[in-house]
């Protein structure tokens, strides 16, 4: 009996806004984004809203009230925002995404209502994870309050929560309804996280954008001052790349090759070893300096090119050491170089790399030679020490 | 600042095979999907098998093995089969799918490696969705083993599991990567579950395809004398009609129209209401006896038609009335009228209900007159009592 083929596309489409102030009643933004949905009527939307949030700015949970009363008719608040503790601890614990849950039960939040995310990357991802698999998918607007939330995971198609011990064990890739960006946040920001977030950002432009590079590099003072304008560029940029990256060849990722993940499989394995005091851009940043160096101790960058990224990281008052990435490099299982077995289980299939060939273009390796990589180690130790740095 | 819109379309492909004796080390089809995945050297495969499966068929184990050993290099079995409790059950213990993630991670399976589930509907949703959230998505195949899997649920796009007394309150949409239909299970379903998968092909024939109908008609008795070629051709296309109407227009059912839920609003209540001792397919029998009655009576279907459809009801062997469909109609919150805004909820925005305007032609309504609906449940009723069929 002859098989049957099935075939089908599925388009997908959201849009990622940029605003300051999104809960002034005076700001159009979130109302058009609902008004566009088509529908007449009352929606419901159910808020969650990551705890660091709520604390750094109080006058929020306030404002969406008064926000939602000045849209009578259109924005129905389905209950009280559920506060949520931010950070990585939100993708750990299976009870919040329970809770959740619990609330599109209780709310009867269905597949026309709204979920909204309100927070940094960890909580996104984990009220992204309930959103997509209550009644098959609500919609889900993100509202992400972070530098490395508003260019890079909060505007991309994934979510997920961390299980077995593992990042992301559990999780699916499902667009969102919309991306609400609002700079307001930055200004609440820990120096640590304004930094961190431009990590994502140095990455795509070192994989792909010499001109974005450029322009980072000449705004590391302005950056490092906290000056908006040059933030926001950068964001906006960077945004633009990571959406153009997942629209171009394969958004939820059926292949082994993940070239947005530049320097991820040390930085990931980082941020485990030190039991997530390192910020993920943080652990990210000291992931590229080490595959730019293996990239130049390989034979693959020129060494000019590797000093001026080093150069640019340290710039932007990156450390690019951490002991951990050291440490029992002679038992590899409890060492970073356990980084690279979990990353290709977790891509599933080959090992797949990207180093760099030149400032602005990557290139992707199916292997790393340890030799190459125990000295990149060493050489990041060495001019660690060589600094004086404090940790 | 400029607001970035992001437009991709993800293209989805798989085959539904059709064979007999799967397992048998000389069948050529589980080897074959296997070598199409393009990678060289061994997969590592995770079998979840339903305990029903298990018992009706003692040597599948065995068999599973026997044919792995006969691919070597190629079919690497992950641990020992996981054999689950078949039915509904598979969807209301939350427990099973925390055990296939345990496995998923035990045994290492990645994206690119294989959960296959073997069994009737419900066992291939709850596995389905393991599948799905793993890792963002690990390889799924089917292998359905009932009439209603094999030509429905099992090969569409759809997994999920019941929570807050809710059926299929958490799930997602995620296409298979293959579907293997093996006839030979179908030898040993219980007469109850050879009928009940026959709805679902009467339901896709009476709103799309009159000829179909005609020929499920015309193959009754053949049907009812479990034929085998008679099913074969039934459940072949019903698949092919099923596969058809998902390519088709919403494939995620993003709108709120579900055409392919006729029938469906009042047997997923009465599902509940009987505390699932229906089967599926026999309270898709009542609700579209239900709702062809209702389009008799509220003016939209011809009597003839009408007439001939509850008739050929009646030939295969279905019962069109339970008690439960009458209880409490006075109080609608605790009858089968409230499965009406349960199925509006769960669609979403709003209520989209099939109707029949001839046989073979559906038409959507966005409401139900109460009077005519009460009417027509009593029809049932009527008939079932001078009909003196038993309980």
């Amino acid at each position: 009996m002859k098989s049957l083929q099935q075939s089908f596309t599925v388009t997908f489409n959201y849009t990622v806004h940029f605003t300051e102030n999104l809960f002034d009643p005076q700001n159009p933004t979130f109302r058009s984004v609902l008004r566009d949905d088509g529908h007449a009527g009352e929606r419901k939307l159910f808020f969650v809203v990551d705890s660091g949030v709520h604390q750094a700015t109080p006058a929020l949970l306030g404002d969406i009230h008064a926000y939602a009363a000045a849209q009578p008719g259109a924005f129905q608040l389905s209950g009280e925002p559920l506060i949520v503790p931010g950070g990585e601890g939100a993708k750990n614990d299976p009870g919040l995404v329970e809770r959740i849950l619990e609330a599109v039960n209780t709310h009867g939040i269905d597949r026309h209502s709204y979920l909204v995310a309100i927070g940094g990357g960890a909580v996104l991802d984990m009220v992204g994870y309930a959103a997509a698999v209550a009644h098959r998918g609500v919609r889900h607007i993100r509202v992400p309050t972070t530098v490395l939330s508003q260019n890079d995971s909060g505007v991309g198609v994934k979510n997920g929560i961390n299980a077995f011990n593992k990042k992301n064990f559990l999780g699916t890739f499902a667009p969102p309804y919309a991306v609400l960006n609002d700079f307001a946040f930055l200004r609440t920001l820990h120096e640590r996280d304004w930094r961190a977030g431009i990590a994502e950002a140095i990455k795509v432009a070192l994989i792909k954008d010499a001109a974005f590079y450029r322009f980072i590099k000449e705004n590391a003072k302005a950056l490092n001052h906290r000056e908006m304008p040059a933030m926001q560029q950068l964001i906006h940029r960077c945004a633009q790349m990571h959406l153009q990256h997942i629209a171009g060849r394969d958004p939820f990722e059926t292949g082994s090759s993940r070239p947005l993940d530049f320097g991820h499989w040390a930085a990931h394995k980082l941020e485990q070893l030190t039991h997530y005091s390192l910020r993920h851009g943080e652990a990210v940043a000291i992931g590229m300096a080490l595959d730019t160096t293996y990239s130049y101790l390989s034979g693959r960058l020129p060494r000019a090119e590797w000093k001026d990224v080093m150069d640019t990281l340290r710039d932007l008052g990156f450390k690019l050491f951490v002991p951990e990435l050291a440490q029992n490099l002679d038992t590899p299982a409890n060492s970073v170089l356990k980084g690279l077995s979990e990353f290709r289980e977790h891509l599933g299939g080959q090992l797949t790399i990207m180093l760099l060939d030149r400032i602005g273009h990557g290139v992707e390796v199916h292997e790393m030679d340890q030799a190459h990589l125990l000295q990149s180690i060493q050489a990041l130790e060495k001019e660690f020490m060589s600094l004086g740095v404090d940790e």
